[in-house]
């Protein structure tokens, strides 16, 4: 199941104001999805999670076929009573994970070959495989398999003719999902996936072939493969604002907070990335004026909290009692220090402040375009964050 | 500050129910101290230890010395404000740190000279120099700077009259403590520390002039330092009880949860000890029926918590609001995929359940001790943790 309900368009930009329903719940979109790889967000707890505001979380069908298996899986019914989580989350389709083995695979019509990177155990993934792994997950989105065309091999740049077999090969996967996840029956919601590399005449076919398969939702693929900055910020502006006005977009794996403005102004709904937990984990924060490295030895007596507009955890603590009074609201001293002695609360307490600032921007967005403001809104963010903290 | 009431006696041991009132707030014992080394609790947000009811915290007096450094805290005027801990705190003395040092230190009746571990930088530590680091550390409860009488020295026990020499320079130290703490007018408590290594003799010698010296509350040291545990035991049943009855008694760095029991029994009111949370971090846990370590395959589809009876987050989630159903409340098969995958969300849910398991059966001790029941207590306890999970 999937209801999209657009609520506000903006006139001046393709941004969007909706509301997404889907079998664990509501997403009030432009949104950004956690990632949580093996049933988790790296070092943040669900109940952290629901208080930042998140609605919708990703796992990763790939490593959760690995570990902990289809198995466990299956006798818990699914990723959220596994992980605790009662929201909507959305699945991967395990198709970037094995084109990530490198060497490691071997891509045919069929499916990909590939070793375990786990154990080494010979495995065999295809979209219909891919298909049953995301029914037993039962996330509320499923993504299609497809091949993510690669911006280059050991510097080879993937030529058109190229791009297009890859694409190609994605939409006749796309069939085959289709077919296979109403063979399962399974009642949750397909995406169609996007390819076509930095080519936008094979973008166009690709999604025009994939919108009139009807899915429910539609991705873009394919970017943030380690292209440069400006090749993704093309495909960006080109293919969303095309996908069909009353159905999800969704960008995947993009990106800095600058990216998802643009890319909301571009049309985008949904987006998912790493960057606020990996970078968490490296000390580099984002905050409404610019980015920090909590490492800079600057901060080893810095009293003030890493971003004073910020009311997380780490920022602000946690003021409704009375008895807590005091908990949470960390200084930029302490994380150095944290960070510094390795100890674990350092990444806990950035995880959680990163994800609140992509969060909270996303929700400071949603409400710009209801106020129908979205155009001031945009050039304020890039001015406070161009100013530097 | 210090005050300390005595509220009921367990008329069949030495066990008793007391209240400590100290500058940061009121502490109810018997209770145990998680230990915050470098200013955090590994892996465990302020926020978890307020809410599974922690009601003093330990840092190491050695370590904040080294990383932050003393600028730093004098700075955030103590430790509380710098890591976000309002309730009360101890300090230790530097002394046991410097200790294991081995042979990067050496002893001297004025102090210890060793090199950083950090820096490698020469540094020389005192009993007025402690007494100055935990007075810019602002810690509830200071402890003695004392020398740390090894069990034994790479095979060779340590005989008696080397205890004996240990013993009293402790004792020397403990008077230049004293000394040093009233010169700076430092408004907590400052504890002695009983040593004597093995010998009952030395410890009651150490015993009567620590209690001669009259300090508002006394500590029991120079166990879990290598000694087999009938040793430990030996020691614990003889000196504690022999403590004043009107003052607070520590057990330094105990131990299992037998441990504490027989410790209350004895007559102590307050522990410290990582094995909660270090355990935790390698998936070793405790519970109501046994210990459980989290790796054992046969976890991999274990539906169930960790321990049934537990009200942690980790085994029974929050529950006290619509919104927030089915958040937290993990099971072993998650648990134990976690460790699997290496994920930080492990140890972060292993060390809040077994801080609150250490909690929690202080808290059921101390329910005993008013009810009149403690012996009763007692057995159920050592036959439950006897039955196995």
């Amino acid at each position: 199941m999937l209801q999209f309900e657009l609520l506000h368009t903006d006139p001046h930009s393709h941004a969007r104001r909706a509301r997404l329903t889907l079998n664990h719940g509501v997403v009030e979109t432009p949104i950004f999805m956690p990632v949580g790889t093996y049933g988790t967000i790296k070092g943040v707890m669900p109940r952290s999670l629901e208080e930042m505001g998140a609605q919708i979380i990703l796992g990763n069908t790939f490593h959760l076929w690995m570990r902990p298996g289809l198995d466990v899986m299956a006798q818990f019914g699914g990723l959220h009573q596994f992980e605790r989580w009662s929201k909507p989350i959305l699945t991967d389709s395990g198709g970037f994970q094995v084109w990530s083995l490198g060497e490691m695979r071997k891509i045919s019509e069929e499916g990909v070959r590939f070793a375990s990177p786990v154990n080494g155990d010979k495995l065999f993934l295809t979209p219909e495989i891919s298909m049953q792994i995301q029914t037993t997950l039962n996330s509320d989105i499923v993504m299609q398999f497809d091949e993510c065309t690669p911006y280059d091999v050991k510097g080879h740049v993937t030529t058109e003719p190229e791009a297009r077999q890859s694409m190609e090969l994605s939409l006749r996967w796309a069939r085959r999902c289709r077919t296979e996840f109403a063979r399962l029956e399974n009642p949750n919601a397909l995406f169609g996936i996007v390819q076509g590399g930095m080519f936008e005449n094979l973008r166009q076919e690709s999604l025009d072939q994939l919108v009139a398969m009807d899915f429910p939702g539609y991705a873009v693929g394919g970017v943030s493969v380690g292209e440069p900055k400006d090749e993704m910020l093309r495909i960006m502006a080109h293919t969303p604002h095309r996908l069909p006005a009353h159905k999800p977009r969704y960008l995947m794996g993009v990106g800095t907070p600058e990216d998802l403005v643009d890319g909301v102004a571009n049309g985008v709904d949904m987006f998912d990335c790493v960057m606020p937990t990996r970078n968490a984990r490296n000390g580099h924060m984002f905050t409404r004026f610019g980015d920090l490295k909590i490492r800079n030895a600057r901060y080893k007596t810095d009293e003030r909290p890493v971003d004073e507009t910020c009311t997380c955890y780490t920022c602000a603590g946690i003021r409704q009692s009375a008895s807590s009074a005091g908990h949470g609201g960390f200084s930029r001293a302490y994380l150095h220090h944290l960070d510094r002695c390795g100890e674990m609360l350092g990444p806990m307490l950035t995880s959680i402040h990163n994800l609140h600032y992509y969060l909270n921007l996303m929700r400071e967005v949603r409400e710009a375009l209801e106020a129908g403001t979205f155009g001031v809104f945009v050039r304020q963010f890039k001015a406070d964050r161009a100013r530097g903290i």
